[in-house]
Parts: C-alpha cells; structure tokens; sequence
C-alpha cells in the first residue's frame, strides 16, 4: 500500500502514506503466554520503519460479546504495553466501542482476550481506534515547519477525494516520513499506489 | 445515525447526513424468486426520503469466491434495476474489487448470487461503491447555488475531522435535503448525531 511521492523543491523525503490494518503490539510476557515459553517474534515482512515488522505469528482476538477477530496480526518486535489497533469498522463487528487515542495512551479503554495456540493472555486495556498521524524526521519536521503534537491535514486526490484533518504529527531521530491512516480511512479515499497526496499545515 | 443541522439564514432546509450502510435494491421479479411468487416488500423502517423504506427482508449475497455477506437488507419499493451498495470494506471481506459508480450506472460492474428463503437470483451485474451523493430539493439546490451533477464539499468536525470532496449533487423535486455517505466514510469520520456538518460548494 506505500505511495512513495517523490519529494518536491528542497523536502528531504519522499511522502510515503500507508494503511495500517488491524494489528497488535505485544509485550514479551504475552507472546510467550500465547506462543509458548521463550518464544520470540519471527519477522515475516519488513516495514517502511526501521526495524519494525509485520511477524509470522497472528492471534485470536475476543471481543465482549464471544466475537472474535482471527488472524490477527502481531507488528514486532515486542513493547513494553500490550495494544490492538481496530478500524471503527472492525470494533462494530466485535460488537463494542472502542475510543480514539494516540499510540501508547490506553489508560480507561477497554480489553479482550487474545488467543495463541498455546494459551490465552487477558488483556485489561490497550484496545483502540489509533489517531491518524505522521511519523517524521526532524528534518521533515523541519522542512514542513511543524512540531511533535501538532495537527496538520492530509489532502488526497482521485475520484474519492478527501481531506483528512487533525493530522498527528510525531517526530523522532529513528522516524522515515511516513503517514498511518486505518482501513476506514484508506478505503473511503480508495487509496491506491498512483492516488496522489499532500500534506499541508 | 441522522444528524438535521438547524437551517442558518435562508436555508430552506435543515442538513441531514445518513450513512448508508451495505443495502440492495431489486426488481419485483428478483423479490419473487428469492421470497415467492407474488411477495411484497414489507416495510421495516421509513428511511428520511419520502416514500423509501427499509424492508422486513433482508437476503444473502455470494461474492465470487463463495463469500457471502448475510442479512444484506433490501430498501424497497423495487425498483427497476438490481443493485447492491456495499462499502470497500465489505468488498474486500468479499474479496473482489468493485467499481465507483453513480447509483443506476451499473454496465461493466461486477454481479452474484443472491440467495432468499424462497430461492437464488443472478444479478449478472449491479454491485458497485454508490458515490457519495447530497439529495437536494430544487430549493436547496438554488439555496446552494448549484446544480444536479454539480459537486459540493462536506466538512465534518469532531476529533477524526475529514473534508469530503466530490460530494455528487443529485436534484429531484421529490427529494429532501439529505448527505448519503458509507460506512467506510462514515467510520472513517466517526459521525455522531452531534458532530458538526456544513455543506460548501
């Protein structure tokens, strides 16, 4: 799903803008609760961040009312929280509401159990719709004139058109520009790799 | 899921904006081969345009890989044509690709199998994406300045705030000022009766 646009005027990176689908983070403990003792993450596909990767291993997800989600995939390598990332989409087909935070703010949102082939992990929290946002360098942080935490919109082109506003903008030395919508928002724009993108401020 | 914005100024009408979740419309010859010979639509719920209603009878739609989407509701009266309305999401679970199209532009697109408790129907084409669409009394339409065919802007706030663009004008006299926009799109923005909405050319 990477858009790679190529970088215009003096921009030090190109605009890459993809789709997260839903997935989960894991703490060490959880995956060996779900995957066996001393069982670690195996990468299955790279991702655009460095070092972070889509791993072979999926769960099952239930939710509140004995729905499940399967196949569930896990990005790697392990955190120091446990979260699912849903699409408003997926939470109503659990059956539940799910809340808007920034990765990492889970405190008060909801849980579910999650299922591996070699045991259960309960989860208390961590389950959330993620903010749309864009990771940058400091340099594109730069370039674009922005900050960690401000807001900027994310105009997109083609027959679906749309402008995506409230834009988080997330900016660390380890971060490659790069732009996560969800599911829903991917496909009410119809994102495709030739649909063109802008940020703005 | 309707949220009437009061009128400002001359407005003639209030805004509304619905999400139209997956639906189908269908001929009464297809009605007859799924539910019967002779069956009519029962009405379950009146929709916001005059006359249109959500049926009692819902089917079951086979996409080309023997998914299926069940309790696919059928919004009556019959109409003409058979078509099915689903969202990219739903698409996707389906697992084929369907086109953009204005409802009743069905020629090229894909077509299923749509099964009843009474029998199958073929629909040989018709499932499509409906473009997201405002329906305008002509009042509205002179109140906005524009024109069947015409498009508009649809600005929504809140925390996940979007700017539709190509929001389709479609006139009718018969019509009452009302934003028809999917699931995809309505999750995507998580409409809420409260979240603010404002049309704009």
């Amino acid at each position: 799903m990477g858009k790679p646009v190529p970088s215009t005027g003096n921009a030090p990176s190109p605009l890459v803008v993809n789709i997260s689908a839903r997935h989960c983070h894991l703490t060490q403990e959880a995956v060996e609760a779900l995957f066996g003792k001393g069982h670690q993450l195996t990468p299955m596909k790279w991702l655009y961040q460095e070092g972070q990767f889509a791993a072979e291993e999926a769960l099952t997800l239930v939710g509140p009312r004995s729905r499940v989600i399967s196949n569930l995939r896990i990005l790697g390598p392990c955190r120091t929280l446990n979260q699912v990332e849903l699409a408003y989409t997926d939470a109503i087909a659990l059956g539940f509401d799910i809340p808007l935070r920034k990765s990492g703010n889970i405190d008060g949102t909801p849980g579910g159990m999650l299922m591996g082939p070699e045991g259960f992990f309960e989860m208390p929290d961590g389950i959330i719709r993620a903010e749309r946002h864009v990771h940058m360098h400091p340099e594109d942080a730069a370039h674009y004139g922005v900050a960690a935490g401000d807001r900027m919109k994310l105009k997109i082109g083609g027959s679906c058109a749309v402008t995506f506003d409230e834009m988080l903008v997330r900016v660390d030395e380890s971060f490659k520009l790069e732009v996560h919508i969800d599911t829903d928002e991917g496909n009410a724009v119809d994102l495709k790799p030739d649909t063109p993108c802008e940020l703005v401020k």
